[in-house]
């Protein structure tokens, strides 16, 4: 069974050294000492270990099931659920209003992060009910957040967002889910929602579903579309729970993975909703907290690949298999453990310096979340609104990618069920798809992102990006190794950037045949800046003479890695982009 | 559920027009006239698509189960199976000898490709079969080819092959399967072996097993391992079944896919086995079928990918959502269909340039193992050495990737099962694992191939590309878009092959920690090469005015894709491989 250890020290290296949390200037990042964050991250381990972890590979192969109108969760997980409710993890992040304790959005991710490592299918349930309390928060009335979200912080109460139907997925201007204004002011929600995750369960009291539906006189298409909050049980005014609301769960979907968690089509028979902010308005407030849904998936992406990699490393380590070329390393025994042989150190190696990036990457996303909320700082928030889809569609692709390494390097055991690797890939796979498939995120980089604000966060970036070489150029210790290469690879992101531009009005098919790409290029330049401003970090910890050196020493070479091997991907990225449209629409449809 | 249309036309155009068949002046070729080959490809795409294909998503949900001993293969394998066999496809290029028809490889493999597409886990029944028939043939003494052979052509009785045991996989000089010679001249075999594909079944009255194993006396590592026959019931003189011999299934995995392959733990407890090929040489036996084993493998990858693209096109041009950048396709519709989009383009390009490209370069494969084997070409066979580990590794590397991209065209709906494209995935996934992990093909590419029989047929190839060039290097109309971008990649795959002999001696972990970027790049410049031949077959056709242009300006359309698109890959595998192995190796083990 595989296991997991929450990488507190490089947590606490990233919040520390790399971020300097407490001198950051942003409203609550001043009591993020050391000792403080370390005991929130270790206590987070250690539920995660003990609890989550061992629930993971069970949970997946039991899954859910769906008796009698009733979701059956796997074995321990009420027990798992009830730990985490009890921790107040949910609230970590949330108003103390409403029961939180208010820390930033940094402190969220970071413990995000390793509930999903440990279990990505149990930490769905609070997931998404984050979610929905956000979307709560910011368009819901005074009595809606009164009603609604205490319940919903202390996880007595569980959220799901519906928007998916059978027909349209990502084109929502096609939902036909109805909502007929009634006379007491509520809405009578009547269609079929499909995808919808944590739908049903039984881990809660209560179910709150926040639902995409038109109500009459809104229009065609995206224009149309209202939100509403539906209750699985109406609530009395008392607080308690009254009687069930017309809203059920169908069927639970069979699927490649997170099978712990249900994925549920729900329908609503004229349940009782209630309009959650402006009517027909309900996309603007669905898209208004999606930069912090999009980051946790992206953390889902990396958090996957961190756990496989902790158990690939711990396989390579232990199992013994072949000579090292340069002569044998472990004379005594019948062979060297995996670990000395290049390819399968290539392997680590790329793991390992990918999850450090994108945990490095991730946290910094959150930070500027936090600078934007917390400091109403409008650069931030266009420069977080930049990075969304590169955090979710480049942390997802790659992450997934890592755990396919991760599997690898355990042979045939990684193909079978039994020592969890094949979990992990299979896990991993559907952050790749919800939250706005990989291609939107492109769409959104490419099409909408980059020319946001007349292109401000974009040469904002490029600008932090040329301030951080200069500043650092003098540093001979990481020239060659990191900022030789940063320079490099900013360049081609600039040079995929201006192309869009040349061709975008006259051919925009060319900007968007080339959208993957770009977002690949933009996310590896993204890891060659952290990485290098890692470097930077790590080298004044060695230069200061901070203990544990080794740690430092490690850091730097990790670094050097991604620097060397992985971020040469930006110059393939960048002639694929420089194709254009023409290879990628020659063919007539009818021609393939 | 998923359909699948065998792509006969492709293959054709491949024998015909690319590889001429008919003129290659191998024994055997002159009889594959088109109309000839084209019958026994309508026919075996009949049998995938009607009997195979409707099995394969049932077969991954039922999967197979172990009761008494006794492994129950899924609802209706039965059937699929008397039908492959009462076809008489086992046999098709086997020895009319043994009941086949001696059609060569190249047929052999086109049609496995088929059979694969369409249902894999049930394939991998004749295919293990046809692996143990090989190494029957190869080094079987006479009266064991004539008491297993004709049965094991038949399909009557099934093969497999066991190698891994629980300590050990790649390194087979640590297997402990004990063989203590009796006195009737048999073998008495004790031990435990896994991963058994096919080990156990319930649609053939004889399971033949080919076990490796240690015979007193080899002294240590490989070199005391000799190959046995064990009989699942032992063969009367008379050739009717008797006894049960002494192994058994002890378990069957649970793995992440080919659920209706039952993968076996087999033990060994004083089973019977007859000593095949000489003693204490049996890595040499297992290894002489190697080429043929691989191409197989290979074969697999890009099967799983042509089988996943063809259900992501129809649901591409199916699914409506969204509207094209370029105005409305479907004006009259509520959206336009997917495959207007150029992201979604792009994806299908990426998997069709793909599919087609690794089945032409399939089949060159399998033509050089025809001319190797029986025109006695040792500069076919060369080649082909050189060229298995590509075949095997990049086309199931890629080929994995090119079902994910399959799987994301459909989105949430590739995610769950109903649709499977998550089987495609998952069974794919294998290929990159077993008959040799990829790590493994590099390794054997780099530390063996490269310098096989003084670097000859490394240079045979580049000769060979150089050679093509030279030819057509007039053609303007292909220069630009194929030979150019070829020129480059071989040029790139030169370079790597200098800089590994100059550092080979000194410093092999610099070429060790390249080999998975070589064997990528290597396979680039396979598929660059096929694709250029592929254009001057179809620029050929189109300037003689043969009809069908569509077809042959489609196969140009989608080469100049790859060699614009996927082409340039080379370069970042040069770049990495350049690295050395400086940023690889640069932790120590303990500091991971």
């Amino acid at each position: 069974m595989p296991s997991y250890t929450a990488p507190v020290k490089d947590f606490q290296f990233i919040l520390h050294e790399l971020l300097k949390a407490t001198e950051a200037g942003i409203p609550g990042y001043d009591e993020l000492e050391p000792d403080f964050t370390n005991a929130i991250l270790e206590e987070a381990g250690k539920l995660a270990s003990e609890k989550l972890a061992p629930l993971n590979s069970s949970g997946d192969a039991e899954g859910c099931v769906l008796e009698n109108g009733v979701v059956r969760t796997p074995s321990g997980f009420r027990e798992a659920f009830e730990a985490v409710k009890e921790g107040g993890w949910n609230g970590l992040d949330l108003p103390e209003e409403f029961g939180g304790q208010n820390l930033p959005v940094l402190m969220g991710s970071a413990v995000g992060e390793i509930m999903c490592s440990a279990n990505m299918a149990l930490n769905m349930y609070p997931g998404l009910t984050h979610g929905a309390i956000n979307a709560l928060l910011a368009h819901g009335s005074d009595e809606q957040k009164a009603t609604y979200l205490p319940k919903m912080v202390s996880m007595e109460w569980t959220g799901t967002m519906n928007l998916t139907e059978p027909h349209c997925g990502t084109d929502l201007g096609l939902i036909r889910t109805r909502a007929e204004p009634q006379e007491d002011g509520s809405y009578a929600i009547t269609g079929q929602k499909i995808f919808i995750s944590a739908g049903e369960h039984d881990m809660a009291e209560n179910i709150i579903h926040l639902v995409l539906a038109k109500a009459p006189g809104g229009g065609e298409g995206t224009r149309g579309i209202s939100l509403f909050v539906v209750p699985k049980f109406l609530i009395n005014d008392n607080g308690s729970l009254g009687d069930r609301n017309g809203v059920s769960v169908g069927s639970i979907e069979e699927k490649m993975g997170i099978h712990a968690n249900a994925t549920c089509v729900m329908n609503y028979d004229g349940a009782k909703g209630w309009l959650v902010g402006e009517l027909h308005k309900g996309m603007r407030a669905m898209f208004v907290m999606m930069n912090e849904a999009r980051l946790g998936v992206g953390v889902q992406g990396y958090a996957q690949a961190e756990a496989a990699y902790q158990n690939a490393l711990a396989y390579a380590k232990d199992r013994l298999q072949g000579r090292a070329v340069t002569g044998a390393e472990n004379p005594d025994g019948p062979a060297d453990p995996l670990i000395v042989h290049p390819d399968i150190r290539r392997s680590l190696m790329d793991q390992k310096s990918f999850a450090e990036g994108a945990r490095a990457f991730a946290m910094w996303g959150a930070h500027l979340i936090d600078r934007s909320h917390r400091a109403d700082d409008a650069d931030a928030e266009g420069l977080i609104s930049l990075l969304t889809p590169v955090i979710k569609g480049f942390l997802t692709d790659r992450g997934f990618d890592m755990t396919v390494q991760a599997q690898q390097v355990l042979g045939g055991h990684g193909y079978i069920e039994e020592w969890g690797m094949s979990q992990f890939v299979r896990d991993a796979r559907i952050a790749m798809i919800y939250e706005g498939a990989n291609g939107i995120q492109a769409l959104d980089l490419v099409g909408r992102k980059l020319a946001a604000d007349g292109g401000k966060p974009a040469m904002a970036f490029f600008e932090m990006v040329k301030g951080f070489i200069k500043e650092h150029e003098g540093n001979e210790a990481l020239k060659a190794d990191f900022l030789d290469p940063l320079k490099a690879a900013s360049k081609d992101l600039q040079t995929a950037m201006m192309y869009f531009m040349q061709q975008g009005m006259k051919n925009p098919n060319a900007a968007l045949a080339g959208s993957t790409d770009f977002m690949h290029l933009f996310g590896h330049v993204c890891l060659g800046l952290i990485w290098a401003r890692m470097a930077v970090a790590a080298q004044a910890a060695l230069d200061a003479g901070k203990p544990d050196a080794t740690f430092y020493k490690t850091k730097l070479a990790t670094g050097r890695y991604y620097m060397a091997r992985q971020l040469p991907a930006t110059a393939l990225h960048l002639a694929r982009i420089q194709t254009g449209a023409d290879t990628v629409m020659a063919l007539k449809a009818e021609e393939f």
